[in-house]
């Protein structure tokens, strides 16, 4: 039930032949949510070996074609392979009336329910919640609305002591829930057996933010703190700043000053801009702010 | 100036790691037409080092997604490259709507023009004509409105034979037009030069139909008689004919018996069903009753 980021494609804009538009599959506590839907996601979930059909919840950060254009495809896949579970797709409004569109003109009959999630907010809000992950929105500055994504596990059970509470005849199996949430046991002499010793530390609850195409934006600072991995875009260097501005986009230098500042673990890199052929260069820029920045690796799963 | 048919892709339905939908560019007369566009065709276009920006008429068959999914990736992939001249997007009633709302809601500011050929007969009707090239729709019956297109090299200019033209001083270059339409020379002293004399036969004009999703359909075949090349799906083997009826689409067999009445030059099949792994059966079936048949190359150019 570990955490893995799949990356499917980083790459900006237009797609080439060997990089892909901003695409993640990631599976946390054994849910499989996909983030952004550029042209050709489809192909690359199946070259990833990704379980395609257990995707249930897609996040789509902005309606630019780059993050969204693989949607119909996917969508009209799933169909075709029977698909009856529903699919809740989250994103900026609008999102709905252009699959729609698409879906009656292309007489796409899905066979399945589509729950659209239409986001207009410009704070941070609680989309999703299940018993063990949540989503939250991070609002950022592109050129049209957008949204980061920030997936958390929730504080997991503790382990239980199997060594002390054999000690104890009274713990009896249906006394285990209890436990694993961090309740003390009172023997039938009233005495207290404190949590701690019956139970261990529950496994580490991890955190992901991605954070899509945006200008430098301080103010995703509280909502990103101290997460595991952020993916951060760098579309550009930071000589070419004034361009990063005009265009909605960040420097590495700025992602890397983010990184720092929110006092994430890692940082991985992405969204490079087509002028660039040896992205080694954003690794080097960045690590000068924040030692721990990564250029993704497309199709290879990283544990989180 | 010859004809060159690059098939980008030919699966049907659901892309694969390995296949592609259908898309396809032909060159004709140095005109680059392509002709559908199912998702991931621009990076098939680059695969196949197309001339992507001469591109400036889509002919597309249907609005089934694997056909079409990759049009709004494509168009804004154009934009993207600064793209200036008009682009001709031909195919069924709805197109446009698609097309427009996408963009809207992308916020896909194009630039340049799109200018939308929106198909509703049921006739087969001349859609296009230049000087050198005619496009004609080829009225198909799919489960939705659906089109092939034949595509024809207009009759060519003689070629102008120097050797007997250089007996006659009179005959100066301002003449030479009027030869390679055909025209007879008269001599100051009256007497008539033959044409035939003084040119030889000008290169032959082809003609390729592009059948995309039809079920058998014999009303096809005085539009796409004596083509050069055919292009007909053959989406399942004939032991599944009641599928291929249900489903609108054509067997490998009955493709052939096509390819036979309308005395095609050469056949290539197309639009194989997943459920297929060695698609050589599609040949064998069809070369019983057409030899010429062939299975189509992704990304390979072809001479027609």
């Amino acid at each position: 039930m570990s955490t893995y980021l799949t990356i499917l494609g980083f790459n900006s804009a237009i797609p080439t032949v060997n990089s892909s538009p901003t695409a993640q599959f990631l599976e946390m506590e054994e849910r499989a949510f996909l983030i952004d839907c550029g042209e050709g996601t489809q192909v690359q979930l199946r070259k990833a070996k990704a379980r395609f059909s257990k995707i249930n919840h897609i996040f789509i950060s902005h309606l630019h074609g780059d993050h969204c254009f693989g949607l119909p495809g996917l969508i009209a896949s799933f169909r075709l392979l029977g698909r009856e579970t529903p699919l809740h797709v989250y994103g900026p409004k609008g999102i709905k009336e252009m699959l729609e569109t698409i879906f009656k003109i292309t007489e796409t009959h899905k066979g399945f329910e589509v729950i659209y999630h239409e986001l207009e907010s410009k704070n941070s809000e609680k989309i999703y919640e299940d018993n063990r992950v949540e989503v939250y929105t991070i609002p950022l500055d592109h050129r049209i609305y957008c949204n980061g994504y920030l997936f958390r596990e929730k504080p997991k059970e503790r382990h239980l002591n199997m060594h002390e509470i054999a000690k104890y005849p009274e713990i009896e199996t249906c006394d285990y829930h209890n436990l694993k949430l961090g309740k003390d046991f009172i023997l039938s002499d009233g005495y207290v057996l404190k949590n701690e010793i019956l139970t261990t530390e529950p496994s580490k609850s991890v955190s992901y933010a991605f954070c899509s195409d945006t200008r430098y934006l301080e103010t995703i600072l509280p909502i990103i703190e101290n997460v595991d991995v952020l993916y951060h875009e760098s579309t550009f260097l930071h000589d070419l700043k004034e361009m990063a501005d005009y265009t909605g986009h960040t420097t590495a230098l700025e992602a890397a000053r983010i990184a720092r500042k929110a006092n994430v673990g890692k940082l991985i890199l992405g969204h490079f801009s087509n002028r660039y052929h040896d992205l080694n260069v954003f690794t080097d820029e960045a690590r000068e702010v924040f030692p721990n920045s990564f250029l993704p690796k497309a199709l290879e799963p990283i544990k989180i």
